[in-house]
């Protein structure tokens, strides 16, 4: 019977002579056939700039951009008009803190984020009160990696004009609690910008359900190519908003000394789109529509569990943030005691098991955390019981190779 | 005897269920099987997020990604610290005109630019006149499409702090003196941006023997896929530069209320890259190589001679620019007296032919020529004698077809 595995052609790759187990997920996903295969298809039987030319030719181009359009906009439960193309998650994010941030934020105000933010969320609103004065506010987790209601409480507050944060933690796994920060931004005349980076992945995101003002996501972490992002912007804030990025396609018109825009989304798009991209983008949604979600969130909670359970028998190891299962999508990170990540993260190579090591792009969640760096396995859909259990075979040995005994 | 239409899959295609005869390259190319077959072999064997990995599958990455960056410095004749991976042309000059536009331009400082830039190299500049003070001023170029010596002495002055201009135009195709420029521009101590979009298709661009101190280009323009592009920068220059898009990957340390940042030119290259993008691009250089430059020129030449000199014979016809077949490089736009470009895209692609009719992304030359649009022929690699023929002998119809007797 065919197996989702054998959809992901490069997991029959070896990793230093053993089978590839890759549990690198939050870092960039693997791609299946459906994805390559609608990438090729556009190149070899579609490809033409769209929106440019008055020929058959580009007419396909055009409705292969504006369907993909269309199936992101369905996936996010937004307007066709709200779904901005980028290049990835960190181009969304800048454009929200370029055209929103350094436009209406000012001194006085301030700007809200998670401790536990990817740098991407987290540099450009430095840049963004360091420009307007806006004062940088930070949310702490408990000793669990929540945002628990009384820390929500007392920094969202009059002043706060901007929340930035991630729905579910690129370290900790962990899903905020959108509805209670959004509560209290509508309270505050505050927008909401939500990183779905390492959401989108693991359940299904309802822009309107949630009634965030902004959200950000990459294709390349969705099964998706690299190269290909979205930002989800509710329609009359990106109406008001100038844009970011400038050149062909975002113009209404150009003079010599001065330019009208077009409208919203392609005043956000400017210069050739990546279409190839878009398409595979759209090829991933419909590959994760044809598994379900159901499907996909019980058989990524049952790897969660065993790999915890795995975990738990592993003396000297520390796994960061909330151990229940339930609380946790797609990532653990953790570390063993005395042994370095690289080293650990190295060793466990050797045995085929791609773990990443390092700060991972947080290194104010690691401060806070007071560590350096640590260990990161993550999840998709294409992992399965052996990978967990490849992974705790595996890690059961890194300290009696450091040479801790056994 | 294979040639090098049978690299090229979307050839066999059908336009309007004729042979397809594209010539709309100056908007995007189409890619040869040694491109999606190389983008192919990365998604299905060595993709991981580059940087980011400590085992081998992420060494593959971070190889494959620094290999491409080493081919396109090859390819510029630039040095490998001074290639800066980006998503489009429009991204590489948006990049100029926000980390060394905005930040070192003032009142009283002047950008020169050609009235015949594309919107990408045009419209971030009037961006950063209306937030510096500094003034744009225009070349305008002859009755045949050149900046005269004239024109460059009156309009380079001591005031002059950065010269935008495309190498090559794309709609007039004409290459512009880079050497007068650059010269003007190191005594008046301003820096050169050069847009390199319509010129590295057709010619070798040599950015040391150039000396300009910007040079940016697509990769899909170069037949290589979308959503790549390159922007070279000098390194004292680039150095000097605050990052644009931040992130990920481009940082030095993070903290919650400030970062340092990487060096060049991570520091301008935010979160994940698109290296299946990158490795297509190294694949397109790799394939123009293996061509032979010489062998490009004269094949492209050739087509450009029987272009013009059909054209020549057909009444009614206005070509814009030099009409000298060694002065054009891929581009010739016209335009059919009392015919709507639209309409004339339109009759030529029920032939099969795909061309491009509108602004081309350059309203302010269109005004400068007192036409509202026109239509361009645009060639490339694999482009025949009887593509041009085709091309001809459809545009001998139009006037017809449009009721105007013979």
């Amino acid at each position: 019977m065919k197996t989702i595995q054998d959809d992901f052609p490069i997991l029959s790759v070896l990793e230093n002579g053993k089978r590839l187990v890759y549990l690198d997920n939050a870092a960039t996903t693997q791609k299946p056939l459906a994805v390559l295969n609608a990438v090729e298809s556009y190149n070899k039987q579609d490809n033409a700039n769209p929106h440019r030319g008055v020929y058959e030719l580009g007419a396909r181009a055009t409705k292969a951009h504006e369907d993909s359009r269309s199936i992101v906009s369905g996936f996010l439960n937004a307007s066709t008009d709200e779904i901005i193309f980028t290049q990835n998650t960190t181009e969304s994010l800048n454009l929200v803190a370029y055209s929103y941030g350094m436009e209406f934020l000012k001194e006085g105000d301030e700007i809200v984020l998670s401790v536990a933010e990817h740098h991407s969320n987290l540099v450009p609103w430095q840049r963004v009160s360091k420009v307007t004065g806006a004062k940088l506010v930070y949310l702490y987790p408990d000793a669990f990696g929540h945002l628990t209601e009384e820390e929500l409480d007392q920094k969202i507050t009059s002043k706060t004009r901007l929340i930035a944060v991630a729905q579910v933690s690129n370290v900790l796994g962990i899903e905020i609690p959108v509805a209670s920060i959004v509560r209290r931004a509508r309270k505050a005349g505050a927008v909401v910008v939500l990183d779905c980076a390492q959401s989108v992945p693991h359940m299904p995101v309802d822009v309107k359900a949630l009634d965030v003002d902004f959200a950000a996501f990459s294709g390349h972490k969705l099964y998706a190519p690299m190269g290909i992002g979205v930002l989800y912007g509710k329609k009359e804030i990106l109406d008001k908003m100038p844009p970011f990025l400038t050149g062909g396609d975002m113009i209404g018109n150009v003079h010599e000394q001065s330019s009208t825009y077009a409208e919203v989304p392609r005043r956000f798009e400017a210069g050739t789109r990546n279409v190839g991209g878009e398409v595979g983008l759209a090829a991933a949604i419909g590959y994760l529509n044809s598994l379900g979600w159901d499907n996909i969130q019980n058989h990524e909670r049952d790897l969660m569990i065993r790999a915890l359970n795995g975990l738990a028998e592993i003396p000297h190891i520390t796994v960061y943030g909330d151990l229940s299962p339930d609380k946790r999508h797609g990532v653990i990170a953790f570390n063993v005691e005395d042994v370095h990540p690289h080293d650990t993260a190295s060793l466990l190579d050797s045995d085929g098991i791609t773990i990443r090591a390092g700060h991972h792009c947080a290194q104010p969640l690691m401060e806070y955390l007071k560590i350096n760096s640590c260990v990161r396995a993550s999840f998709g859909i294409y992992n399965t019981p052996e990978d967990v259990d490849a992974l705790i075979n595996s890690l059961k040995n890194v300290r009696r190779w450091m040479g801790y005994g056994s």
